[in-house]
């Protein structure tokens, strides 16, 4: 039902519910990996219901996080030292994991299976998405090896064409190095259910199958 | 495959690959609605990712919103201005739409479909989650009616059985101010299909069928 008083009054104008600095915020969310503009808009009315200060402890957490954090200069891993705890606390280790990303150190240090070093590749290379060799840290990675007469490399990279590539320009580029070099094991994951096991992990845990 | 030597050196200490403000930064994201410690870790580590000026931006959107934005003392929308757009603009308008919560008014406005004025409840008494009449703007909404000689009163509160006992409460202490009350339709939402309905909302649709 349209209220006459208004229409007259001020015609059919549509009010800019939504002060700047709130727009501001919500584009500010939905710029996020996985947010869309309808949740961006809920988190930023939720951020606006909570107290001041809680707001500014969000906020300063995002500027001690964006000060504070870099890439150890020695793997790349994020941290808020000089050197990573890591590289430190395992200085003279003889086994170094290569992950595509920082967030993929976390599963092994969670299981204790990796006793050695990290080296975090930045990605895989990628000419469709404009990521070339140069991008990546691969020459530090090759230099780190040698420096350090690491003994073992294992590769953990994704399983993607673009992964595969890349474990092949880093086998090529430590020609002559001598390191031993492993990936992970591929095959069926804990739990599952066989019935719903695609195409590629039955073939690559047949192939990889070991004698009982 | 374990790295004797690291074992040798270090035993099982697992290490703490998260620096500290990283770790903050993670638990902020994870107190926010919807967004769970996976899901957080994936955005703060997205965060770390980009230019440090962008992290600086978002940071200080959520101060500019924080700081700015208040709620208007006739409405209690969002604004960051004295008085909102809205009420400025509407004076004298003399319908007044009840919602629940600030992001309630946007379907209004992008409808275009109510000229007056809103007013922001702060949500529906809810004796169990601890939420009285005193929690909510209820005094000040009806003294806004009879200071502003509002005409119309629009409920547009949710469906829930403490949105209908809020009405109830709004409806008595109106007793004896001349204030036509109604409440949006209830019934089948466009596009729906008649055999998905559920049963409440069908037994809404069809007490209040109209004729053709």
């Amino acid at each position: 039902m349209a209220d006459d008083h208004a229409v007259r009054a001020f015609g059919h104008t549509l009010m800019n519910v939504e002060p700047q600095s709130l727009e501001n915020l919500i584009s500010e969310f939905a710029s996020l990996p996985g947010i869309g503009l309808k949740t961006a808009r809920r988190l930023a009315y939720h951020m606006l219901s909570r107290r001041k200060s809680d707001v500014e402890r969000f906020a300063d957490s995002l500027m001690q996080a964006a000060e504070k954090v870099h890439p150890c200069p020695r793997c790349h891993a994020f941290t808020d030292e000089e050197i990573c705890p890591t590289c430190r606390a395992r200085e003279g280790a003889k086994s170094i994991c290569v992950v595509e990303k920082n967030s993929d150190i976390l599963p092994f240090e969670r299981s204790s299976v990796h006793k050695g070093l990290y080296f975090v590749l930045g990605g895989v290379i990628s000419p469709l998405d404009g990521i070339g060799p140069e991008a990546l840290h691969l020459p530090q990675l090759v230099e780190r090896i040698k420096q350090e007469n690491i003994e073992e490399l294992v590769l953990a990279l994704g399983s993607s064409p673009e992964a595969d590539s890349t474990a092949l320009m880093i086998d090529r580029m430590l020609d002559g190095v001598n390191v031993k070099r492993t990936r992970l094991a591929r095959g069926i994951p804990m739990g599952s259910d066989l019935e719903f096991i695609d195409e590629v992990t039955m073939l690559r845990a047949f192939e990889g199958r070991v004698s009982l």
